[in-house]
């Protein structure tokens, strides 16, 4: 997000326009700039904007290694630096003089900027002038650098705010590397990052909303939990999933997929690589084919790739036997793992891999059920988003523009896009329409759903076809005896499964539903004389079958016998965030009962207790 | 397995040793030969071997295409020749007169075998000669090519039988391309292949299994009974599941890991790529590394392997923490697909393919757990094949040999090796030892499982591996507090999944077991009067979920409710195989029931019918 918001960012410099907010944040990436220079001297800068939240600045600091400690000193030097109350004063310079300044203060970053700044281009510097005399104009800046007076003299488009006095509410947070222009050819810089906001109260709630988002970070819960696990020996972005994440990861497509197989979608599998030729036959080809991974084979020469995606595998099924009008709409979905050649750089945990697993469908359609198809999608999402709390959706409906970028027949479209807008008002969903957002292959609906701590995610789509059919020739008979061309439809509820558990887990911060959790239950001995209870207890979690959100969803449990003292094992099965405990001791056996203490957010402390005799054990669990 | 046998028989030819079975073989292929030179004139010969069953010769037929129909005329001839009464006689040549006999004759490929023969060699050749003076001993090959009693000449080692008269119970059966010498960049040959046994009972016993498994050809039923598909845009080996294949894929699957479940296996989950550093690391690339499917990557020139097993990326997930004593064995289990670089040429259906999906698990265990292990893997075997049907089971048991190729510590081979051999005996196993046929990282057991017709297949294995935990440096905790290196059980119970679908394909002959059946039931209604009827049949079915060998196994069912006849309705149900069909009328409709046609091989006409109240159906259709 904040390199997207980063790139706007600069753009914005030519334009000054930008509202008190930012400039307020970018004149704080100047005053960072100068206490990093009073503290190390030695630095070069490199840029420094204004980002969605606050603002950095990329510096090359020599040999000197800075992490997150040293951020107070430099916060604290920025507050003083504050106190001396400057004006922000803009100077113009004619290009020799600039670099001048550049080559004698050793800026050889900025030197590179200047070189690189078209002819035309009036350049710019800010000083941070201290004083009542805050007049500069006309003066040379390379003999600025050396006036008292003045605080900081960056080269700079601009704006900022006027003087020190509107610069408060702020926090250094984090350093990062980055390498110098993105290049990952070009010297690593170090990157410092501040927040900023016009009031105390906005800085403090969001940084209370950083720690929350940091408790519940995915990677640390991952690792935490014993969910997922990544080896240097296999690589990035290729997470290895414990038993415990696969627990996860099988619960959520299974019950994915369960909920389309009600609505008669069948499972089908398909390889992991194909030929090219087939991404060159759906057209995928021209569009995304030196983003493939290519497989290689050393036996005889054979060239590959490594599916991104399902589609025109499933396509070939569609065509591997003639097809009636009795059998459409033709419903495939497989749970299958794509990959894709994602960066290094941009690869973090679970939300960015190269090995994404899809809950992918496709609907093999005609024209006139596509209202139908799309009802029984939308209901679908519904459902899943709900039964994990994540019940807050909003939905776009990207339609077409009258660009001639898009393919298939525009009538085709219009009743499309009347078929999805109609599905969407019958369903009472919250959405709004996106002309000019369609695919070029067709239009589409994108579903937002907000998580526990307000944070918005996208996550299901279903998106039209009248492409692909066209290129793999799909038809099937109809009532006529002609051959009509299907429209495909294309799904996946969770997306990608890896991507969706790392917002389960920030989502539910590792306290998982009952129904999903790894482990649903664990048995807690109060000592060593009760063993033959466990059992009995035991025998009883074995038989017990969850059917409701999932069915045939057997009881994961274990029992924790070993001779630590209660209080421990309990914090031990609350650090795994077992959602449900079972306490046993020899009362317990005598008044043939469990003492249950249960994870509820609503409830005091987090956790509810109660009493349960065994013989009602098995349908007050069911009903958990 | 015939090319195996070619090649051992090429070596054999240097020592006249064969039994008669293989001398009458090898000399039907010189007879072949000659009847094809009586009729086609210009050919050139290749090779001529014995193999199992029969015999074959590769031969270069110029522009003329040879296909099965042209067989009886050969074989036509074959037998005049044979009524000829000719005798085998072996004359010997020096190198210059074969040259010229293989000039002379244009046999260019015969000239380039001789041309290899080592300086050293006895040249010798076999004429079928004629008449009564079969006498032509020193004379020269050459010549002996334009005498009238020599029928055929060709260059042999030999041995082959005496005379025509024991030449009697064969058949020509196929044709084949070949390429010669078997290296791809050389022509492409006719391949002639013919059967050939020592009795005519033997060799209808074997044109009658070979019709059987013809009928039961895996790729002619997976084609029928719509249950996968290939596409020539993702190519050769990469089958594609349509949804009853995929029922078939996951019934059998799921089943199999449930089995393992039960014993205590958790599922995993790893990514089907990895870069080679794992297997580096493992030791598997210096063994196999040029027999991977290399992954680039286009974006920044990584490269990464697809994995061809799945036990490295396990042990990666037992390094992901530190391991005690207490959780020992750890269990791991996955259904994942492996890719292997087959040569497009040995790929058939799914016997072999490129995209193979092993239930593949491994065990970390102490040295002392190893019997233990071996008995629950054992006796899941077992309950899977009989499950099957396949219960008649060999198990070979491979051990060291006194050679110093093998790793590890010998005492834990001897102890490994002894509780292998215990868990065979206790388990009332029918095994046998092979010593030397251990392999080099641990001793194993290999199980054949015979099917419907009396064909073995190697099916599941269970290796013992000392080398892995080592080459990873794999340790847990033992109770002293001391580092113990874990041994690792590598176990699949089908294998790959594809070839054992190839298998029970034709075990079944697509009549599969009533669980496992990718459409279980077909309702079929005698006329349209009853559709309220059928609804509350329906009803009653959707109810339905066996339990038995897999648990949660919902009833798969359709109903065929078109205008056709009755009679065409089962027609259609029987070619797809549906084991079990209700047919339902109006009269049925008032006793409230249905008439049941089961597929039972023990019946007569392979069907058995009865009537059944629909207020038993679900315990009936629940014990079927």
């Amino acid at each position: 997000m904040s390199k997207k918001i980063a790139k706007k960012k600069q753009i914005d410099n030519a334009e000054p326009d930008l509202d008190f907010v930012e400039r307020m944040r970018h004149t704080l990436s100047h005053v960072m700039a100068a206490a990093v220079k009073q503290i190390y001297q030695d630095v070069k800068f490199g840029i420094g904007p204004a980002i969605e939240n606050g603002f950095y600045y990329d510096i090359d600091f020599g040999d000197t290694k800075i992490s997150d400690t040293d951020l107070s000193k430099i916060e604290k030097k920025m507050r003083g630096i504050i106190q001396r109350k400057f004006k922000m004063v803009r100077i113009e310079a004619d290009r020799q003089d600039a670099l001048n300044w550049a080559i004698s203060t050793g800026q050889t970053l900025k030197k590179e900027l200047i070189e690189e700044l078209p002819e035309s281009e009036t350049i710019s510097f800010y000083a941070m002038v201290a004083g009542k005399d805050t007049d500069i104009a006309g003066k040379n800046v390379d003999k600025l650098e050396s006036d008292q007076n003045v605080i900081f003299l960056d080269l700079c488009k601009g704006p900022h705010v006027e003087s020190s006095d509107e610069l408060e509410h702020f926090k250094l947070i984090r350093v990062a590397g980055a390498y110098w222009r993105g290049d990952e050819k070009r010297e690593m810089l170090t990157r410092l990052y501040g927040v900023a906001f016009q009031s105390e109260e906005e800085l403090a709630e969001y940084l209370k909303r950083q720690e929350e988002a940091k408790a519940r970070d995915h990677r640390k819960l991952g690792k935490e939990l014993d969910l997922f696990t990544f080896s240097d020996l296999v690589g990035a972005g290729l997470p290895l999933f414990t038993p415990r994440g696969t627990v996860l990861r099988d619960v959520m497509a299974n019950y994915s997929l369960s909920l389309r197989a009600r609505a008669g979608f069948s499972r089908v599998w398909t390889p992991h690589i194909t030929k090219v030729d087939l991404y060159k036959a759906s057209g995928h080809y021209a569009k995304f084919g030196d983003e493939l991974f290519m497989v290689h084979s050393q036996v005889n020469g054979e060239e590959f790739a490594m599916k991104p995606m399902n589609c025109p595998h499933h396509a070939q099924i569609f065509a591997s036997r003639p097809r009636t009008y009795k059998e459409m709409p033709v419903r495939y979905m497989e749970a299958t793992t794509d990959y894709r050649d994602e960066k290094t750089g941009e690869l973090g945990g679970l939300s960015r891999v190269r090995s994404l697993t899809q809950d992918d469908s496709h609907v093999f359609c005609r024209s006139t059920q596509i209202k139908g198809e799309i009802q029984q999608l939308v209901s679908i999402i519904r459902e899943l988003y709900e039964t994990v709390g994540m019940s807050k959706l909003r939905a776009r409906l990207s339609y077409r523009s009258n660009e001639d970028k898009y393919l298939g027949d525009p009538e085709l479209w219009k009743m499309a896009q009347g078929q999805i807008k109609e599905a969407a008002i019958e369903n009472n969903l919250d959405f709004f329409e996106a002309e000019g957002e369609a695919a070029f292959y067709g239009p589409k609906i994108d579903f937002m759903a907000e998580d526990a701590i307000g944070r918005e995610h996208q996550v299901a789509t279903v998106q039209l076809d009248f492409v692909q059919p066209e290129r793999f020739g799909l038809e099937f008979t109809n009532e006529k005896g002609e051959k009509e061309r299907p429209v495909m439809i294309h799904h996946a509820t969770l997306g990608s499964i890896e991507r969706f558990l790392s917002v389960f887990i920030e989502h539910t911060a590792g306290w998982f539903p009952f129904w999903a959790a790894p482990e649903q239950v664990r048995i807690l001995t109060v000592n060593d004389q009760i063993t033959d209870y466990v059992s009995e207890v035991t025998d009883i979690l074995q038989k017990i079958v969850l059917n409701k959100p999932l069915k045939y969803n057997e009881l994961r449990f274990s029992a924790d016998m070993s001779a630590d003292s209660l209080g421990k094992k309990i914090r031990r099965a609350t650090e795994m965030k077992i959602p449900c405990v079972l306490i046993v001791g020899p009362k317990d056996a005598e008044a043939k009962e469990v003492s249950i203490r249960i994870h509820d957010e609503s409830a005091d402390g987090g956790t509810r207790e109660e009493k349960v005799k065994i013989a009602k054990l098995k349908e007050y669990l069911e009903k958990l």
